[in-house]
């Protein structure tokens, strides 16, 4: 048995595998569960308190939940395909997904963030990052659709994103996986000397929220882990957690497990900014793409960059210092105040407590241990304000509730634990169903936390609910929080893996969430805006555009006869509908492709290349009124060679 | 305004297009409030009651929810490719997907159903249709995965399915959008003589649950909307219904709803059955595709059929009569004793309910109006029970609760009723929000009801959660019918479209639920059942195969080099682990491709088509252990045209 030595403790590998078992239930029966059920019945009709924004993990997308309910008010696609609404199938959103790789129809998402006015959730954006082809997406809470995805260059594994700054500055982001910076054929073995991290800044337009990418700073070959920015006192700093300071590139999980400290990075990004506008640093090569959706146009149009502004920490001496942080450390958060850092170890048997005053009389001091590749490194007790004894097993993430108290999750040992942090004591504790990961309170990482509830984001999820086979949905957990003991509310399962999460009070996004796209400045150049403009146009031998318009309940034009085998047909439709709520589909027999859904206003196009002669059906496939059944039409295809007059009509 | 004059009243077409707006809560406060809440409160780690199955409609997949919390459980790829766990887009999986027409990345699923023995669901498989690209595809409930599709030729839409017999003998398919039969190159104003419709029977093996297409018959070319097969004294019929009788080909919404009466047709498929069995019918042309997910070798194979035998009605005399009924029915429900036919006329001012025993005495009798190519059509006097007056607006669905009252959702007038049908009157009503399609009862188009909890599925949402934009999701509504009232419990949003539904008692299912694959008897021929037998493989100047093994919390082997640019590196990845809710996943930076989510003891394969030189990681993307973050790899990849030894190592 592989022993990890730790600071304050030994653990086991074989500990580090072991998942909570049952356990007796929390929420056991009489008062207990009245109580419960009370308090997260949202009567029908009547509104959640909060929207909780929950990464989808694996399935690439932004999960959108009503809380206390707990129920998933929508699935807002970003990096993934989306058969359900035709995202990444449509020719307006195809472009979404396109990276310097090429189309891309998945990603890994995982840390969502709110854009932040003076430190508090504003409820305009929604960022979350891409994990596996590394990039940032901005999605909007007026459309509650992606806008813009940014592809990050020089890196592998974009981990340690996407988080904001005070007022939505920069969006971070940062390489989980080090790679040859920039990229080349070298021998695996050769990490140490050849692997690179990166720490990027993505600037934010305060208007629009347009994302460019500012600078990125050349870092050691560690892997990046998560990441959160300064408040107050500590505005112009973030703060980003690495492990594998071995720099390991086999085996990682004894490889990376030996230091008993790895390292917080303390990151100015005024420094750097300063530095950069001192013309410091240098144009390094990258080919990376930004995608931009237009809600008048109604499509997404890429560009290809080719240049990104890189500094080394020897370019910008102050910009960036290590604070070591016991063991393998995950999460790095900050309080309110901006004044505590605290640090989850994974592997670490304390809950370190960094102070950002003592940071800044270190950096003052030069109270530094050493130095790597040009960054200090502080010495521990110079900067650590204390270190929370026997926290739990495998603490990972801190959210804080405004009043005092922190709230850490404990992957090995499964359970939320509640400190008072400037008294270094943890106060409470309760088990959680399994294997606890991040955890959420809304505003919990911001200047004014809502601390009512907490968000416990389970990666196991066994005998929790009527099992499903040997796939198991993963699992969400509500804590109540408003008294002095947290009390377990509700279970809920969740779509991929809720990796992480960020709320926020409804009023402050309700308002502003649209209805319905005006079709009056519809921007798209192939949108038609009446019946008597839709028409079937051939462009070429081999192309035909069908620009078709949809309201209840029909389609014009809807016969249509002049295609033939080998054309490629463009349906350009465009939803004539004003009214909220009142989408319609699009499909057609045996095209290679998902469906439209279309909205109210909007224009959107579906290629087919039908296959064989024949006369095909399409029809509307959202149930849109009572004569939906009747929303059909059909097209005639005469067989390849032939030369068929464009015919077409409504039948009227 | 054009009005459409009806059996027993008027319509306004803009009365079809109104939706129910907002009325007073009928859970409003105190008691009845803390009554709801309890009742679909399932406290932190107990199950609910029941399993329902709802079609995802546009998603194409299948929702797993339990009630009474509204919780959702699981969505099951069926028909869409579904980025989160690589259905669709590994090699063993984008077999299911394939059809005539190439391979399909999507449908629109409409109507789960259970499979029966005596009329009762038995808690094997879920069968769903694919309406846009004809097929059916049947779930296994011990995998709660897809495990076969079969494709429907001689159709266009397949919308009367996948209803079963009483023992699942057959799975009924439909076609809603006639067309012509075979395809061929004619004039869409040449429907009436050309368009036909058919009615298809798809055989189940018993055991193993292996659909064949055994028989379609040749039908009128209306559209055929949904079918319920007979019980107890009706078992050897099916009944269908179709609008269009008028074969309007344009501007159905006008033009189909001319006619006071469409017809229900009634077919003998024990006729059919014993018509084939006489050599009677031909076989006709047809391409179609058979996929088969094998869960031992863990892949899916396609076969492709040339054939299927058809019958029209003059082929098979006594097997399809047509029963009138008012106007453009949709839904055709029979009561769990066999007898009562209730027709859902969506432009009918009554709710007809026809008796299955007059129909008898009316074909032998021979009281027929008409007939029409070859079908009889009974006189409606000679086979309607009674007509429930004063019904609702826009019935479309009818369940049953077993204790002799029916329930039907009402489109237009956005409500519930509920009708003791033997004495056809409607005893109670409740309003929905907004504008119900279909409803469901547990079991309540079956034998044996479990009439406990109604589900209302709804298609417009509007003002009833918290808003998302311009798309907001669907929406369900649970209404408790136990006691003589029915009272509104719950609202939760859906995917996609909540089309249809099934549910049934959760101990029929949850101890069939697999929790594991056997490694032992995984037969797919490139697993790896231990590290020791993991490796990379060149085959061929441009094909790697990489044999990779995934336990926690690591790859073997997790160094690869000796790939280069220009090879297509295949991944069989297999999941050694054996333990319970413990997948891993595995996704490749830059890769035109999904991910892989692959169960324990399970092996897939993800194609990758590296681009650039470099070194590229690799990772698990689902949260396995504490040392889950450590589980990567990378592979190298050298210039095109160099010729790079292969050489691995997982660096012990």
């Amino acid at each position: 048995m592989k022993k990890l030595i730790l600071g304050g403790g030994i653990l086991t590998l074989s500990s580090l595998l072991l998942f909570g078992c049952p356990k007796k239930e929390q929420v056991q029966s009489g008062a207990g569960v009245e109580d419960a059920a009370r308090k997260v019945y949202v009567p029908p009709g009547q509104y959640d308190e909060f929207y909780a924004f929950v990464s989808g993990g694996f399935s690439g997308q932004l999960t959108v939940y009503g809380l206390p309910s707990g129920r998933l008010l929508k699935i807002i696609p970003v990096f993934s395909q989306f058969p359900e609404n035709g995202y990444g199938y449509s020719e307006e959103t195809k472009p979404m997904l396109m990276t310097s790789w090429g189309f891309v129809p998945w990603d890994d998402s995982h840390h969502p963030e709110l854009s932040q006015t003076n430190g508090v959730p504003d409820g305009r954006w929604v960022f979350i990052n891409a994990n596996n082809t590394p990039r940032i997406a901005r999605i909007s809470l007026d459309t509650f659709e992606t806008e813009e995805i940014i592809e990050i260059p020089n890196a592998g594994g974009n981990h340690a994103s996407s988080f904001t700054t005070e007022n939505t500055e920069y969006i971070t982001a940062s390489t989980r996986f080090s790679v040859p910076i920039s990229q080349k054929d070298v021998p695996i073995a050769s990490y140490a000397e050849n692997f690179k991290g990166t720490i990027s800044f993505i600037k934010v337009d305060p208007k629009e929220g347009h994302m460019s990418l500012a600078f990125q700073l050349l870092v050691p070959g560690y892997n990046y882990d998560l990441a959160h920015c300064g408040k107050g006192p500590s505005h112009d700093w973030c703060f980003f957690t690495s492990y594998n300071t071995e720099q390991a590139h086999t085996l990682l999980e004894i490889n990376a497990s030996k230091n008993d400290k790895d390292y917080i990075a303390a990151v100015n990004w005024k420094k750097l900014e300063q530095c950069v506008a001192e013309g410091k640093g240098k144009d390094f090569p990258a080919e990376y793409y930004h995608n931009i959706y237009d809600h008048t146009k109604h499509m997404a149009k890429s560009e290809v960059l080719k240049s990104v502004k890189m500094l080394t920490p020897q370019d910008c001496p102050g910009s960036i210092y290590y604070l070591p942080t016991p063991k393998s450390p995950h999460g790095v958060d900050v309080d309110p105040t901006g004044e505590y850092i605290i640090g989850g170890g994974k592997l670490a048997t304390v809950l370190p407590i960094h102070s950002f005053s003592k940071m800044l009389k270190a950096i003052e001091n030069k109270q530094f241990e050493k130095e790597v590749d040009g960054i200090p490194v502080i010495k521990y007790e110079a900067v650590n304000y204390c270190e929370v004894p026997k926290p739990c097993l495998g603490p990972l993430h801190t959210e804080f509730d405004g009043k005092g108290y922190a709230y850490t999750s404990c992957f090995v040992s499964s359970e939320v634990i509640k400190t008072d942090y400037k008294a270094c004591k943890v106060v409470d504790r309760i088990p959680v169903y399994y294997s606890i990961g991040h955890l959420m309170i809304p505003g919990g990482d911001s200047a004014k936390p809502w601390g009512k509830y907490l968000l416990a984001m389970n990666k196991i999820t066994k005998d929790r609910y009527l099992p499903t086979g040997p796939e198991l949905n993963q699992s969400a957990q509500l804590i109540d929080i408003s008294g002095d003991k947290m009390k377990m509310l509700l279970d809920f399962p969740t779509i991929g893996e809720p990796h992480y999460a960020q709320g926020i009070a409804a009023d402050l996004v309700k308002n502003r969430s649209l209805k319905i796209y005006d079709l009056k400045t519809n921007a798209h150049p192939e949108a038609v805006k009446s019946e008597a403009d839709a028409k079937v146009v051939r462009k070429g031998p081999n192309e035909v555009h069908v620009y078709l318009t949809m309201i209840r309940s029909h389609f014009s034009p809807d016969n249509i006869e002049g295609v033939k085998v080998g054309d490629k047909v463009y349906f350009h439709i465009t939803n004539l509908e004003q009214d909220w709520d009142i989408p319609h589909g699009f499909a057609i027999l045996g095209n290679n492709n998902a469906e439209l859904l279309v909205k109210p206003g909007q224009t959107q196009t579906l290629v087919w290349e039908p296959k064989k002669p024949g006369v095909y059906p399409f029809y509307c496939t959202d149930f849109c009124s009572a004569l939906h059944q009747e929303m059909q039409g059909y097209v005639r295809v005469s067989p390849a060679g032939t030369n068929p007059e464009i015919k077409y009509s409504t039948g009227k």
